[in-house]
């Protein structure tokens, strides 16, 4: 499995080592907004049918790559194979968000929630990561994932997606100890799951608490923060030969980066509301970031893309410890072209601030 | 009209003076979640016809009133009065959100936007300010409001509500001088309705910037606080002998608040996702903070909203300043029990904090 990789630029600026540019990759850069992604999607049946068939999912997450010159490939899954192992109902059903047919309401719907054998329970995913490493043969890393224990939770109470997570904060608020329960058998399954990824071939992780920022700031820190710490805490850092960095990301999280430095990852994913330079002060070296273009930047042409990726790249600044990304995934209705050009832009533009 | 305020603690609050307890009122305490008014929006026939036509717009404004000690009554109107004024087509329908007909998508379109003048195109909204002062009979202040500039752009360009803001954001990085246009326009009618209201009578003002939050940085400073600053240099800032106070919110704003209190009004509305406290010692007396209770909170029992407002008072800690109210609206999901418990508790909880 291990020849040695030909771009490792990813890795590095994730371990805040040299490199020549800077490194760029999407959050969603294997999704909707690419017309061969829809078809193979059409071809699969459904959207879970790509993330559960490792073909399929090799296929799709390959697909960016053949396009666009990206600095990593990045496994296509979906946060929510955990509760799918689980037994929970999972379904997508095209145009809505995901639901759950079995959502945990009770002390006793946690207690009943299996524990899982990732190698068995999610072989799938395993399977996946395999088949990638043979296909990508070293051109550049695969990053393997997971929804943060908190993120993933609120799918499973409210039985799919939600505005005012009424049902997990009713839990949060009314019987916290029953909501840390559940954390905790999150926290154990995706520690698990995620280093079974390392261990199939994965060569970071992220952790990705898209729901943190809608938690008070003590709420973020005890039933978000202190699970995705335990994680990482958790996690083969190596594996091969090789440093596997860890990422996480709390969308609307840039008013914790004290507390999220700390949580011990190599890296933290910023949205595009907070400013990569202030942010660079406050984490004094101790992590690299990596972000945040505005995902609605993409609409513009790609003059003002260029203009915006210019941006990006000032604000963070002369040195190493950045990598490029959006701010949150692509947006479905985006130009491929305009992905493009932000690619290109990064290429172009980020030498000046390695030399 | 000016009889003396019976309950004044609200513009005292506003203003950092001594008062025996925290001032509470609720964002959108006249709505959804109250049996009164959804029976007066049936009687009425639509949202609009509530917002329209001053009766209907003085009932639902009382209704809260009548069912909690609160200390503020606040205009029942929308922040998409102007845009509705200038012919757009506005429309609510029932469990969407507001769509407009007619939305502006260019140069040309926005060049073609009518001037208003608030005594006649607004006028509905001045005579229920004017009834609804005379109906309160000095007993609680009236707070008026728009939404700020960026905000009620967005609903313009979109022509509705948006989770990813596509035709706005192409607009802010394609075309940033169209929209800086816009920008300009709805600041001169957002001021000139806002004087207005002043002068029909309401007692403050509060500009909601529900989506400043989605912008980066940088674009935040220029696209939106920026036209809120030069709103709240244009108030009528003493009316009727009394200081009007103006209130800023940006929902997502809690990264920005040294630029936010630069803005020059008296107060800065909070969501929950900041710290009182730390906020607190970030605006250094320089203006009041009004917040920021989770609303979902009050998807909890009312022993758990108790320790949740007991946890927000000890947050923003002894002295004056503090307005309590929730972090963004209340939910019409809320058992109206639920805001009864959290507004008790902060009369009783908050008077230690003013000894």
């Amino acid at each position: 499995m291990s020849a040695a990789l030909e771009n490792d630029l990813l890795l590095r600026a994730l371990l805040r080592e040299p490199t020549p540019r800077t490194p760029v990759w999407m959050m969603r850069q294997a999704g909707r907004y690419l017309p061969e992604y829809r078809a193979t999607r059409a071809r699969a049946g459904s959207f879970l049918a790509l993330c559960t068939q490792p073909d399929y999912a090799c296929e799709v997450t390959l697909q960016p790559l053949a396009r666009y010159p990206l600095d990593a490939a990045i496994l296509f899954s979906d946060i929510l194979t955990i509760p799918h192992a689980m037994q929970l109902g999972l379904e997508f059903e095209t145009g809505a968000g995901p639901t759950l047919a079995r959502p945990v309401r009770s002390g006793r719907d946690i207690d009943a929630l299996p524990t899982l054998d990732p190698e068995r329970e999610l072989r799938y995913v395993l399977d996946a990561v395999r088949l990638i490493r043979r296909e990508l043969g070293g051109r550049v890393p695969l990053i393997g994932f997971a929804g943060s224990p908190w993120t993933v939770a609120t799918y499973m109470v409210e039985g799919g997606s939600s505005r005012t997570f009424a049902r997990s904060k009713a839990l949060l608020y009314g019987a916290p100890a029953d909501l840390h329960r559940l954390l905790e058998r999150l926290t154990r399954a995706t520690m698990d799951y995620l280093n079974a990824q390392i261990l199939a071939g994965v060569q970071a992780v992220m952790l990705f608490d898209t729901w943190g920022g809608a938690l008070a700031p003590r709420d973020y820190l005890d039933f978000s923060l202190a699970y995705m710490a335990r994680i990482v805490d958790g996690l083969v850092r190596e594996h091969d030969g090789r440093r596997v960095p860890a990422i996480l990301f709390t969308k609307g999280g840039g008013q914790w980066l004290e507390p999220l430095v700390r949580a011990g990852a190599d890296a933290l994913g910023l949205d595009w509301t907070t400013d990569l330079g202030t942010a660079r002060l406050a984490v004094r070296e101790r992590v690299a970031l990596q972000g945040n273009l505005d995902p609605s930047v993409l609409y513009a042409p790609p003059a003002a893309i260029r203009a915006q990726v210019a941006r990006v790249l000032a604000s963070y600044g002369p040195g190493h410890g950045h990598v490029f990304n959006l701010g949150h995934g692509i947006h479905p209705d985006v130009n491929p072209e305009h992905a493009g050009a932000m690619i290109a832009a990064v290429h172009e533009l980020s030498p000046p601030y390695h030399a």
